[in-house]
């Protein structure tokens, strides 16, 4: 192998931007379960599922057959904008850690959205501007999706609403304004502009809002407005298809000079990253063409994989949407007030939850205060600032190549850096002055959210 | 000219990194006039300034002669991280005005620092380094050039001691951060950290602070401590020097696809970006080669260039650094507390002023609200949310695109897009919220700040 020949960053030509999407499930022999009508416990038709997505992502929700879906050509061209994002060999990290493994990352923060969201966001908003619609509604966490999508819309002209978790709204106002740069509207969740709202905050005066509670509140306005449809950051089957472009220029980059992997590494929160990282990975295991090692990691206080159940469950507080299939906590389920990183939902994308429960994948659980050491770790070494929730793959990545260390290895490790830390300086604040402390829920605790899991069908 | 063959973004492959700096003094007809000794009005000795600045770098300083000069190995291994940085063609702005002008922007943002400004950071802690020193100490307004040096000085293991604004200290707490990831220490200046510091708060008590107290501590600090050195992020020679990676990278892009630019625009606070991004075309214009439109666009609050005198000034409030000669505003020049959109140095630097002077460049003011106009613009169609420094270039860059519009000329534009505005939204927030006002000093106000101005030799 020779080693000198790779540079820092493997840059993809322009051209060499994949044109097609890969679709993971037409190569699982077990499809991930379909979602359920909460009401009658049967199968979404594809007219039940209209009034809330566009046609065409019904579509892509519900295709199990098609492997390869060809991108439209005006998603291209917003993707050439950003991508190909590079794949990033990281010498100065393997030198910090005097491992003999070979670490790459795939780093998606390249875009003022800050995180690889804009993958799904733009496609999301393209099927909207094509089906005639004025806008959409989405929901918004940390902020990076509503970011993502406020950015999508702006391109197409396309009105945007974005319904943001209280606490985040207050606590990072910078992503607020980022997302009213590219002329999105921003509600605080619970709000009183919906039912579902009134009722929470009704139910829960002074809540500081949740995921689960702010997509209540974004299907309730899409549905409810003429010409508005609701649109989603991950979990989907459709994020994970538009995603899967990660893993496609992942895998061209690496082919490119010879390298094998051995692991690859993703965080994991609902899945919309991993899935899309690991897919054509996933793809070549599935046919039985090579094998891998696929290690999802998520947080120690939302351990969806590791200490949830795969079970049917509600994917919204307001149980407004469909019900889905996963691993799960338990839509009652909410991360303790001292977790900072990001990938707080309670559930995890059916694709992966039936992945790894046929065995064809790991998951990992990791503490925060660990997962800010590598992140400062990492900066110091590597330059770039990662997210929360990218950290969280770096501290697994790590891990690993110190293994390598002692076993002498040369393992070729392949992480996904999904994002930068900019807005995230509060986190890192706290874990300078040592005031960031761990949670892990307890078995009560957790029997408590698996309480509100509703009846399997 | 075959348009269609011009991608979105013209990377440079890793090994077309620049490996010369160059040196534009060496062209200079008029070499910029040399730094003084305060008390003596004499040119300073190398010696007299090596207990503040590092031996190499001092002599960079003060080499008008030598038209390219290597860059070292360990600085090209740091520069690959994150360099080359993308040219990128601005088709979707060039859309959205509807001109026939071809517009280009060399975008600097791409690295954690969020500027161009780790161009010179990791130059002067790598030569700091090689000195044998501890460390180094210097000042920051914005934040990005603390981050910067905290950047390089992290990877190269030095000590780094950041005197940051008092205002930015307390309104940026982000930034801050950001430098404590990086290991850095930073204080809020004025401080009782140094004489000067106390000297300060004695005179003017409840002070925010500014960028010329900052300096005066700095470099104090620097020469009060044993392996200390003082370094700048702007304004100096050896900066101007660093920053030509900026200009060099965007003459090979532009070469590569045979494009000849017309109009050449940067924004201007001390000059750093300006001066690199412009250097080898300054070179071809000053050996009478080619003939470009140079135009340096500065803050309508802050204009040095467009109404401050060309005189020897101080380059510091507490007058402990050596004169320079340059356009000032005089070292008693504050910017009005209204002012969010950066360059907001008195002085500019010593080569552009010269330049400035001798009729190779023109420079032009804008107010910001128009600078976030053209900020936001940008954003929506560009996909990168800008730093309000950048966006002086863009406002201008727009404007010479109309008037192409106008006139139906094909000319093509390059500016440089020196960062982004993620730590910056603050200033974002006052503008959408319709809070930014504008600030034009009147003459009266301009005549009480040159009366800081020393007695001229």
């Amino acid at each position: 192998m020779s080693e000198q020949k790779i540079p820092y960053k493997i840059y993809l030509d322009e051209k060499e931007i994949p044109t097609q999407w890969y679709n993971v499930r037409a190569d699982m022999k077990n499809k991930p379960a379909p979602l359920l009508n909460p009401g009658t416990l049967q199968p979404m038709k594809p007219e039940e599922l209209a009034p809330v997505f566009c046609e065409e992502l019904v579509k892509q929700e519900m295709d199990d057959d098609t492997a390869y879906i060809p991108i439209p050509e005006e998603i291209l061209n917003f993707y050439k904008m950003y991508r190909p994002s590079p794949l990033i060999r990281a010498y100065f990290l393997e030198k910090k850690l005097d491992t003999p493994a070979k670490i790459y990352y795939k780093f998606e923060g390249n875009n003022t959205s800050g995180s690889h969201k804009l993958n799904s966001a733009i496609a999301q908003a393209y099927y909207a501007k094509k089906q005639g619609l004025k806008g959409v509604t989405t929901e918004t966490g940390a902020g990076q999706w509503g970011t993502a999508l406020s950015m999508a819309c702006s391109y197409f002209d396309l009105d945007c609403q974005v319904y943001m978790v209280k606490v985040s709204y207050e606590q990072k106002p910078f992503r607020r304004e980022v997302m009213r740069t590219y002329g999105a509207s921003v509600t605080p969740s619970p709000s009183e502009t919906t039912n579902v709202g009134k009722a929470i905050l009704k139910e829960h005066p002074g809540t500081t809002g949740s995921l689960g509670c702010a997509i209540s509140e974004a299907v309730e306005a899409a549905t409810s407005q003429e010409g508005y449809r609701y649109v989603l950051g991950s979990v989907l089957n459709q994020v994970l298809l538009h995603q899967s472009v990660i893993g496609l220029e992942t895998k061209a980059a690496l082919d490119k000079y010879n390298i094998e992997p051995d692991i690859i590494i993703g965080c994991a929160g609902g899945g919309s990253n991993l899935g899309g990282l690991i897919s054509p990975f996933m793809g070549q295991k599935l046919r039985g063409e090579k094998d891998y090692r696929i290690i999802a990691v998520e947080p120690a206080s939302c351990p969806s994989f590791t200490r949830g159940k795969y079970a049917y469950d509600f994917c919204d507080t307001g149980k407004v949407c469909p019900m889905a299939k996963m691993y799960t906590l338990g839509s009652g389920f909410i991360p303790s007030a001292n977790h900072a990183g990001g990938l707080r939902y309670h559930g995890m994308s059916s694709i992966l939850s039936q992945l790894y429960d046929d065995g064809f994948m790991e998951a990992t659980s990791v503490e925060q205060t660990k997962v800010f050491e590598a992140a400062e770790q990492f900066a110091r070494v590597e330059g770039i600032l990662p997210a929360p929730e990218s950290s969280h793959a770096i501290r697994v990545a790590i891990d690993e190549a110190l293994r390598c260390k002692e076993t002498g290895e040369e393992k070729t490790i392949v992480f996904g850096l999904t994002g930068t830390g900019y807005f995230d300086m509060v986190a890192y604040e706290k874990f300078h002055n040592k005031e960031m402390t761990d949670y892990i829920p307890t078995d009560e605790d957790l029997q408590k959210s698996f309480d509100t899991l509703p009846p399997q069908p």
